[in-house]
């Protein structure tokens, strides 16, 4: 008999550990220590690292303070110097415990991307270093957020880079789940910051993880949610501090009954346009949408009211960031076609519900309307996906809709 | 007529800049400054720059901090983070300055080592990016005192390896000159701390340096000059705070006359073990001095005083770090020889004269020990070279032995 056989390969789990998990050298012990239980475990790790705590932040600002120009090349080269720290010091902690690890630069990772610098996206992944460390029974540590180009430069993947590589590693290397380690202990029902009773959700599917991370749910970046799903990697986010155990993000299950609603999430960080007195001809809307699309705006809902004198409003929220353009833009696009003056408008807040039972269940808007009308809270704009409901309201009803709708929806512990 | 001809390229020139010359945002901005008038005199610039100020010594301190055990591998990932930041933030600078510039790696220039790590010798330099960068126009600023091992990890060059870097570079980039620039002026006939009228020397052969490097001149790495002599590139140190004109460091001119003395150094980081009562039979130094060697300890002096009796005592001095080992060493091998008990002694100093001009002057041994009786300064141990003559005193002497000399060959600023 052929004892081998009897041995399935230890399977491998990837890990990865950001900013404030990795933010000084006993919490990077605290790493170590985990990094080692999951291998006596009996499992193969690979750990993705950001750089530590507010590491990124003091060499932005030194960019800032050295000079007003600031090449986007240059400004990667600068960024990945922070993982570099990490991953050794961590090496070393592990090697401390007597286990053998290896760091790897994005690069030595052969984490190739395109040349788009500061914002890269992932070409192909090689991988061949890391596989041989993890034959030769040592534990590869990644530098998260950065890889190298097709031209040979260094790059990082902007926001949730590292979460991205995370799961991109996971697919390439075929893990059995990919952690995410953070200073929170998994994804809730709300902000517990807003809403004191929100729960820890134990499992959600990929399509409500993606509806969360788009909508203002902070603790995964969209992107790398998108990839995970694309790859069939399950997810589970933990937190660094207690370990206890966090949520896990996996294919729906469709054997599960699904809850109507799962969690309320909000985003205070969109501004709305509108622009009044639209000629309602073909090809208005798409000229104006055209055109922030080409200045790389990110417009996230649309809202366009029929008149019945010829002419119609349309009303869009963009980034706060991106107002100030976005209304330069409408008023260039008002003025050629004879609309209305645009106004802009800060104070706006977007409240949504997501759950995958919402799909059969039709009643969710009813209900949602009526707890808010209840509350004395208007409802500017509405969009919704078979699994999200979403409404702009005033900014500073923004909490307590949150309340009322987490309360009426009974999501909160038992 | 063929323009071109009566053009000649433009020279290039290799310009270092130390750890203290771009210590923070606004030394960095004078940096560039710098770079872009040399640039703008008709020169094309490669620019080596080191870690900035006491970064490389707070990476350090990390280090310690996170773990006992730090693997020579994980120190080089820890410590190449430096350069990534200064070279990024110097290329920011230049571009601020309408200057295109553009950061290297040790790796991304082409920098390949051995492999052993922390003290990596440089192999060979590629350089292909380096030269694309100049026939394109641009500043390429490249990270002192780290490469790319042959096994495609990173390494770095040790002690004085950002100067290693730029002579190697200025080499393989056939460069005019390679600019050192420090916190100095420039290479002095003594430490102006100790001696106040110490004159800064203007021109030195590269055999001088050597021997000023060799025996506690701290301004340039002893490596970097031997590089630079048998590779036959001038070198200028330069203070990056004054920009005044330096001290040149090239082949020695036959046709001036050589000044007797032109330095006087010192060395207060040696100690000596003295090994009494050695068997006088061949072959016991011999062992003695393998043994030390193959502990990588580098011996400096070594006197050995026959005596009339059949033993014979060995002095030796070490650097002081490497003193408590190389006494085990010497004990053990006084065990089996049956020699007596070897003594070690740290309160000793160096004092050198080195003056190209001593090769033809022999009368420059006696006018050293008359001046040093005079002052009633011990000589412990003598070595000399044909251009350097070395004194082991007391330590505590070592100062006013530099004063007296420097002295009594006039050595001061006219």
């Amino acid at each position: 008999m052929d004892n081998r056989a009897s041995h399935p390969p230890h399977p491998l789990v990837v890990q990865k550990y950001g900013g404030t998990s990795v933010g000084d050298t006993s919490r990077i012990r605290a790493v170590a220590d985990h990094v080692a239980r999951t291998r006596q475990n009996g499992n193969h790790v690979v750990v993705v690292v950001s750089a530590m705590g507010k590491a990124t932040d003091d060499l932005i600002r030194l960019a800032t303070e050295t000079s007003s120009v600031r090449p986007p090349r240059e400004m990667d080269m600068l960024l990945t110097s922070g993982e570099r720290v990490s991953m050794a010091l961590l090496c070393m902690a592990l090697a401390d415990l007597g286990v053998p690890a290896v760091s790897f630069t994005g690069s030595q990772a052969g984490i190739i991307t395109d040349t788009t610098h500061t914002r890269a996206k992932i070409v192909t992944i090689k991988g061949d270093r890391l596989r041989a460390a993890i034959d030769d029974g040592q534990i590869p540590v990644v530098a998260g957020f950065q890889g190298v180009s097709t031209q040979h430069d260094v790059t990082t993947l902007g926001r949730g880079g590292s979460d991205t590589t995370a799961v991109a590693l996971a697919s390439a290397l075929d893990a059995k789940v990919c952690e995410i380690y953070t200073d929170v202990p998994g994804v809730f029902s709300a902000d517990p910051r807003i809403v004191p009773d929100a729960a820890k959700l134990k499992r959600l599917s990929f399509e409500e993880m993606l509806e969360i991370a788009a909508t203002g749910g902070r603790v995964l970046a969209l992107r790398s949610v998108e990839f995970a799903r694309n790859h069939g990697i399950p997810l589970q986010v933990r937190s660094s501090f207690t370990w206890e155990p966090g949520t896990t993000i996996d294919e729906e299950d469709p054997s599960m009954e699904q809850p109507l609603v799962t969690a309320v999430t909000h985003d205070m960080s969109e501004a709305k346009v509108t622009l009044p007195g639209v000629p309602d001809t073909p090809g208005i809307a798409a000229r104006l949408f055209r055109a922030l699309a080409d200045n790389a705006i990110n417009v996230d809902m649309i809202v366009q009211n029929s008149s019945l004198h010829g002419t119609t409003d349309i009303s869009f929220t963009v980034p706060e960031d991106d107002l100030a353009t976005s209304l330069q833009i409408t008023r260039s696009l008002a003025n050629e076609i004879g609309a209305q003056t645009p106004q802009a408008d800060s104070n706006i807040a977007k409240v949504s519900l997501i759950g995958a039972g919402m799909k059969s269940h039709p009643g969710i808007s009813a209900t949602t309307f009526e707890v808010l009308a209840a509350s004395n809270i208007n409802i500017e704009m509405i969009s919704t996906s078979p699994i999200r409901l979403s409404c702009v309201i005033r900014r500073d009803q923004a909490e307590s809709a949150v309340a009322v709708l987490h309360k009426a929806f009974n999501l909160g512990e038992a």
